[in-house]
């Protein structure tokens, strides 16, 4: 699909580097007071008040992403907005982008064009400019690098660190979608490639299936925390599945915790999808990863300020200093929670 | 040489994805009062007193560099330093950077830490802080990519935009070395493939092969711009090559130019590794590319601040709107300038 042996498609070397980034970048127009100067020169020039907060990731094709299933525009987006959950990862407000992009010339210009839609799409979605960036030619594949930036709200940024025994954990959300997702486009393309005129029914699994190529960062929970006047005590984002992310928060903020499996918010097509798959459904929430979620603590006394909030679930607390990180099972015993998330190598 | 068939070496998947982060940035300690936290968040916060500057580049194996000549440490050294430079270019302070890392099992551990030795040595010599990034594993190769941050001085950033007519145009150091340097490692390649136990005698091209595998970023132009009071007009890192970045500054300040072929600044080891190459010196000098020097302009009346000194060589002077960007050669013919540089694709 995505090799250009089609003369109407125009190759990637047609143009020249500068040309390329030029044709790609145009549209993006800085829009923030923060973006001083965006792309054009050797770097970009910012002004942030007060503290900057910034994070890269990279993705690369085979490892991160399969474009037999993940279209270019939705990995654009999705290569963005990953970031962009980092920034929100830690209370604060995503204002610039910078986008790095290896590309082997078996792509055509359009595809190209395709991706950066995506990254388009994804600035304008959440307000951030992008200001800069890199294009270049890679020996084989696609790969992306984002680093994202931000300002940090004046009381300081969110740290990992700060949860204290008592503590109540919370997630936004449901969790585990993002991973069955992959789940059905992986079986999908296995039939697929057994049978190439097999078209796939993806309507049953349409929530699952956008959870896992469309994304979204919670730049809306962190407005609404603002809103209900509650500051996190610490904070994470959901990137490599909730068993890890919780693990971190003990860890680094040196405490326990206790999470109760029956607290877990779970969609109901991933209830059913688990089913289908013969798989269990907390095994997955707890390692699926990609939800880009936020996992976060309050102060008990911030408990009645998001009570009965639909987009906010009380999941746990944590434990005193010493004690394991745990899962209380629907059985009520208590076993100690393991990381399973997604790795890497 | 870096395939993992010694059994003495760790392969990359015995550790997991967060132990290798762990060890490999646990070196990383930072020491500028404007890194409010490193590494180990989602995210790195920093506090730039007035404008941050931001940069990424992406260095691919196989289009930026060759492992069969560049030693993994020179590889972190550089991929810091050519970033830097992109700060040092705004006549900005570098501050902070970010290394993401994506590298196939091919690689063993102690591959990836040469690596991060290289990526910590230019930490520490430019005195900027290793504040975050990613490792992850790659299908093929090795691929980097850095984000430099820094704090533009308070006068504001110096852009490539601000050269007017009459403005002279300055070049740090000597242009070319860089460029000849990989014709000679690539030479020694060559030899090498066809007798492995060729011992290559790189001692007559020292100059040049450092050039190529450790390039340094003009920190201290920069400041010797600031103890001279020269605050230049515009400024470009010499990158793509020589050429290519007049052109740069003439298009964004809306100017044109007269380079003079004899006051563009070589070293004698580069010309006589030109001849030895049949090949002509200015035209390496003006497309090599690599050389990572400061090109800039300056006001005529600050000539007498630079005159002299022996790290600044005035090689032309910017001339009117609407005039071409033109090299007068030593037989005193006036040719149009061309971008001959260094292509991504």
């Amino acid at each position: 699909m995505l090799e250009n042996k089609e003369p109407t498609k125009t190759p990637l070397d047609s143009l020249g580097e500068f040309a390329l980034i030029d044709h790609l970048t145009k549209s993006a127009t800085t829009s923030l007071p923060s973006t001083v100067l965006g792309i054009g020169d050797d770097a970009a020039v910012l002004k942030h008040d007060g503290e900057t907060i910034v994070s890269t990731d990279m993705l690369i094709e085979g490892i991160h992403f399969d474009l037999a299933f993940m279209p270019l525009k939705h990995l654009g987006y999705k290569a963005v907005v990953v970031n962009l959950s980092d920034i929100y990862a830690m209370g604060a407000q995503a204002t610039q982008v910078l986008v790095s992009l290896a590309v082997s010339n078996r792509f055509p210009l359009e595809a190209v064009e395709e991706l950066y839609a995506g990254i388009h799409l994804a600035c304008k979605t959440y307000g951030v400019d992008l200001v800069g960036g890199d294009t270049t030619s890679s020996q084989q594949g696609l790969q992306l690098s984002v680093t994202a930036l931000g300002t940090a709200p004046k009381t300081g940024a969110v740290l990992r660190s700060g949860a204290s025994e008592n503590d109540l954990l919370v997630v936004s959300g449901d969790i585990g979608g993002a991973y069955m997702g992959l789940q059905v486009l992986a079986r999908e393309n296995e039939v697929f490639k057994a049978n190439p005129k097999h078209q796939p029914d993806l309507e049953p699994y349409s929530y699952l299936v956008e959870r896992q190529l469309k994304p979204e960062a919670r730049k809306d929970v962190i407005s609404l925390l603002q809103d209900l006047k509650v500051r996190p005590t610490s904070m994470i984002d959901i990137s490599d599945g909730l068993s890890s992310e919780v693990m971190h928060l003990c860890k680094q903020s040196e405490v326990g915790c206790r999470l109760y499996e029956d607290k877990i918010p779970l969609d109901p097509q991933f209830i059913n999808v688990c089913e289908e798959f013969s798989l269990d459904s907390t095994t997955i929430a707890l390692s699926g990863g990609e939800d880009y979620e936020l996992l976060f603590t309050i102060k008990q006394g911030d408990f009645t300020k998001i009570k009965g909030n639909p987009n906010l679930t009380v999941i746990g607390h944590m434990t005193a200093k010493g004690t394991e990180p745990s899962l209380v099972t629907r059985a009520e015993e208590v076993i100690p929670l393991k990381a399973q998330g997604w790795k890497a190598f």
